[in-house]
């Protein structure tokens, strides 16, 4: 693909997937203020959003294979890990930005596992194999990330593990 | 808050956003290659990103009433309606690049309805109400949005109605 498509592309799939995120949180203000079906409307259209952005993504060759869509989930999470949230943390602490600070604080607390468990699943992969799991259990609060152990609190944020969301 | 921590906070939501988005691909393919044990790790990732990017999209103030949202997410559609892709659209029609113009027309093809859909919200939350529809009709191939009505076939993409997801 030329330059200037891939550029254009690329940007058209951030934004889409923006408006697809955007749009889940305004549904939840909807449902709260007691209007369903506005909610509704922001829900199935967030869902149209999440498929421009695939659309997008599959068109500019950014899928592979399993081990390849997880040597990139590596390479985002580690990035994560080790530059931008350290780098922004910096600033926020520099600022003293105390709300930027706590959701940076989650963010990079649950990056470092995420970077931990796409790496087993990258070994068991590169031998054809499937990883042997039966649950992830992820915090709503702060995106914690546990398998197959359901914590009694999250030890990040302190949410009790009943509100939990299992997959 | 400060600017270059609202700018960093931006950049994090947008990066937070793009990786929910990719992981739920990545989950597909992982389902397909027969090793749904990773798929459910995508998964439930997806769904850590989708955490950090709210608390971050909270944090930065963004979020507010419905009347508000609503007008976020119509300049937002229209935006892209009016300018965005247009212009990638010229840039994909100069370099012939089909598989970008495809893309593209199908997004803009359903974001003018977006953009009528959340004008009609809009006028009802300002009179306090809700708006009165009772499903949201999405074609899974190319985001085309229908209102009430499903579709014998997608007018944009011609995928068949029964393949519509219904929200
Ligand atoms: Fe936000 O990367 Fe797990
Ligand atoms: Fe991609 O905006 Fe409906």
């Amino acid at each position: 693909m030329r330059e200037m498509t891939r550029h254009n592309l690329s940007e058209a799939y951030a934004g889409e997937s923006q408006a697809h995120m955007r749009y889940q949180i305004f549904a939840d203000v909807a449902e709260k203020e007691g209007k369903p079906n506005i909610a509704r409307l922001f829900r199935a259209i967030s869902y149209a959003e999440l498929v421009h952005a695939t659309n997008h993504y599959k068109t500019l060759g950014e899928v592979g294979n399993t081990v390849e869509n997880l040597e990139k989930a590596i390479e985002g999470e580690t990035f994560e890990v080790e530059e931008m949230y350290p780098a922004y943390n910096a600033v926020a602490e520099l600022q003293e930005e105390s709300g930027a600070k706590k959701s940076i604080h989650y963010a990079i607390e649950a990056e470092k596992i995420h970077a931990k468990l796409y790496t087993e699943a990258k070994e068991a992969a590169l031998k054809g194999e499937d990883i042997k799991i039966s649950k992830v259990y992820i915090c709503p609060v702060c995106g914690y990330t546990s398998v197959d152990v359901l914590p009694e609190k999250c030890p990040v944020c302190g949410v009790p593990g009943e509100k939990f969301v299992a997959f």
